[in-house]
């Protein structure tokens, strides 16, 4: 097969990372299918989630590996990755207790566009629980 | 409120795009939940998708203006669109007919690791359309 076809066709796990070392990660509750968060990994972040079971991130204002829930508890229990087509975008299918977002929401997406606008957001989500008894900073 | 807090906290879309000009956008199917996949959109894109109501991303190898299904057929009808805490990514919650990836899947992520590899795929979904009787490549 041509490299590309590999790429895509191929069930060789080759992802392929940025510029900066980077991978996108879709954390996707396995569940409800509902999408968690994105967020972004280097190879050992990568490495770290396989190996632990446990989503690790690598997060990019603080320039070190990100293990999800270190300091909230809300750790992401890894079921199954998935990685798209030309192997740039990975889906974590996780498993998780309440609360993923460090803004209170269950999901970082709890905000839509009001329909009609294109600068207006709607709340489409409750918080779940209060950031300050969770996080010291 | 603070800019930072403003933008997790307040309701004005301010998406944020990164030094290339482009934000990430995943498609997910407004229906199921499945995530069908993840592109790329600059300012221009998105305002295209919101005015036409059809995803449209911009293509990071053909350096342009992207309408998801222009030449498949395949479009993309937006339903919502949703936006992450730090407003650096979005959803479009979309509905679809069948065969969104260009390799004849539903989705782009069509392979998972196998469980207990950190090498080898295995395909989880069956093609659902000949990509050679619909791009003319």
């Amino acid at each position: 097969m041509a490299a590309n076809q590999n790429i895509e066709e191929g069930l060789e796990f080759t992802p392929k990372f940025d510029d900066n070392g980077l991978i996108t990660a879709i954390a996707q509750d396995a569940k409800t299918g509902q999408v968690l968060m994105v967020a972004y990994m280097n190879r050992e972040a990568l490495d770290t989630t396989i190996q632990t079971g446990c989503a690790t991130y690598f997060s990019r204002s603080r320039k070190k590996l990100w293990k999800k829930g270190e300091e909230s508890g809300h750790v992401q229990k890894v079921e199954q990755i998935l990685v798209d087509c030309d192997q740039d975008c990975i889906i974590l299918k996780v498993t998780v207790d309440a609360g993923q977002c460090h803004v209170g929401y269950q999901s970082c997406f709890y905000r839509a566009l009001k329909p009609g606008s294109d600068k207006n957001l709607e709340n489409i989500a409750e918080k779940i629980f209060d950031p300050k008894k969770i996080y010291k900073i």
